[in-house]
């Protein structure tokens, strides 16, 4: 089959590398239909993930149809169509008993286009399939269902429920990228009064404006707009940037959230010298994938208006092109990117 | 009266000032029967807070008897015997609607010994007399019911209940002065499976294996005790130092939780490049005191068993002494010192 194969730092292949084949009896082969780029395939390409070992299939969103199924897959059949969740669980550690299946200690968690092959593929090998899919109804968009697989699970699990948006909120974005926007539409489920996006590209601040926010801001500005009330209820932080922290404890009012969802390379100064009594609740978080089938309902039955999100779709083969213009987010506008199987 | 008065960093002075008077119709005057002596206090002398001007009373933890009350206040009389809460509350703010009296907007919070004359004296002036004083039971010592002035309530609001201290849990508690101490004794309410606690000083370690912790351990040691499992769940940081907040960071397991009851004078680094994807909350807090009726009842019915925590008591005119032993708590072991009127 056709894959994008990591070969090293700044180096990635479209390849024919050998078909996926069930492994253990619990994994299925899913044909996909469609997959999404994600910003932490670009830290795989830039080398901040050492882990991921030269030859690795990328990828870890992904939507399609389950072809083959081993003999200790009891929830999944040939044919079904199938959300593919970045997060795979084995369902009996500590951890997955927890619904805490980011950091399942069974051999689950990130492990697709990370430690082992992944999504951006013709074909995928899903282990423990049963835990790490969720079927999908056929009405449903590929491009809504991608969203799916991670992106929409992060904002909601690891920046909206973590943050405590709650009715009536003052609520800021730190990082206008696909995250903090996906995080933008999920915090209206909870009503909050106003939505503020943090950026420091123009475009990606228009960009906001066209998915939601109720205001788009330099630092410099949100700090302004801030400063004759108490603060935000809830700051999410999603640009990755030791400075976009530092702006987040910045912004929180005394008795806020901060909701960290940005991957971070390096350490951030936490401020306890004017946090200590503040009475801040900072919280970080790898996504479970836990919410997937609650916020499927949701997008399903029109209560999550999601398809802002994903700008532009290109053919499988033409996924370099794709990770180019995704890369360039901050010119291109470019969110979610989406490869559909020819 | 008698009183102990703050003249700028390093100086103070057992002084004869002005008796108290109502100024304020919802104030009462308390004629202080015990006082005690708060690392606070301690950070006032060293000039930390510029806020406290010289000629202020010190203190901010008493128990004594209502002698006189402003018109407006409905629930004292004299006579009642109080416990002066560190934090005064007017009742009505928005903080206060939230039971969030440390963060009070409307002229209270941790003002007493502060901004205020404190309770290190004679008589003390209380303001919001009716939201800022609990009423104490005749059986109750003076030496356990100062300790639900602040102390107590710091530990159980800051530390356990903002760290969410659960059964079976390993809870570590780095800092082993008062306030560290007393969280060994609060977090037993939530029947912890361990509590271990961490300190540099020796004589501190011998104390809290004395008040009850299961070990006690050099930051070195608890790396050790620590690595060949998944980590704390709860992690207390006591020592206001950078260097425990960052042990704080590596002792927590994932998913667990980090509360900072310590008052820091300096930033401290957050690894997040570690704890991104590690599902930690960390919370900060200044104490609201809203739990002293619940751990005043714990204590007088013997659920709470609080008395080891108060090492000294010396009776009011030699305050300074109770300072210096105070101060001196690594080597002379001491943790809250209690003064007595005579």
């Amino acid at each position: 089959m056709r894959a994008l194969v990591y070969q090293g730092p700044a180096r990635s292949s479209w390849d024919t590398v050998q078909d996926p084949a069930i492994q253990e009896a619990t994994d299925a082969i899913v044909r996909v239909d469609a997959t999404s780029v994600c910003g932490s395939d670009l830290h795989i390409l830039a080398g901040d993930l050492p882990e991921v070992k030269p030859g690795t299939v990328l990828g870890h969103e992904a939507v399609g149809e389950i072809e083959e199924v081993g003999a200790e897959v009891h929830h999944l059949r040939p044919g079904d169509q199938v959300i593919v969740s970045s997060v795979s669980a084995c369902g009996h550690c500590r951890a997955c008993r927890d619904a805490m299946y980011g950091q399942c200690g069974g051999g689950g968690g990130w492990i697709l286009g990370n430690l082992i092959d992944g999504t951006q593929a013709e074909w995928v090998r899903v282990p423990f399939a049963d835990h790490s899919t969720t079927r999908c109804p056929c009405e449903l968009a590929p491009d809504d269902a991608v969203l799916l697989a991670e992106l929409l699970p992060t904002a909601y699990e690891v920046g909206v429920r973590n943050g405590h948006v709650s009715p009536g909120d003052t609520v800021v974005v730190v990082g206008a990228g696909p995250v903090g926007l996906a995080t933008v539409v999920v915090a209206r489920l909870y009503s909050p009064r106003r939505i503020i996006v943090v950026d420091l590209a123009d475009a990606r601040l228009e960009t906001a404006l066209r998915v939601g926010a109720d205001a788009a801001e330099s630092p410099g500005g949100l700090i302004a707009d801030l400063s004759d009330g108490p603060g935000a209820d809830v700051v999410v932080e999603a640009s990755g940037d030791p400075d976009g922290f530092v702006l987040c404890t910045r912004a929180v009012r005394t008795g806020g959230h901060i909701a960290n969802i940005g991957a971070h390379g390096r350490p951030a100064t936490l401020h306890l010298e004017s946090l200590w009594r503040k009475n801040v609740t900072i919280s970080t978080g790898q996504v479970d994938t836990s919410s997937t089938p609650r916020l499927l309902d949701l997008v399903r039955f029109g209560r999550l208006p999601v398809s802002g999100l994903v700008t532009h779709t290109f053919g499988l083969d033409r996924i370099r092109d794709a990770y180019d213009v995704f890369a360039r987010g901050a010119t291109t506008g470019a969110l979610k990117v989406v490869l559909h199987r020819e």
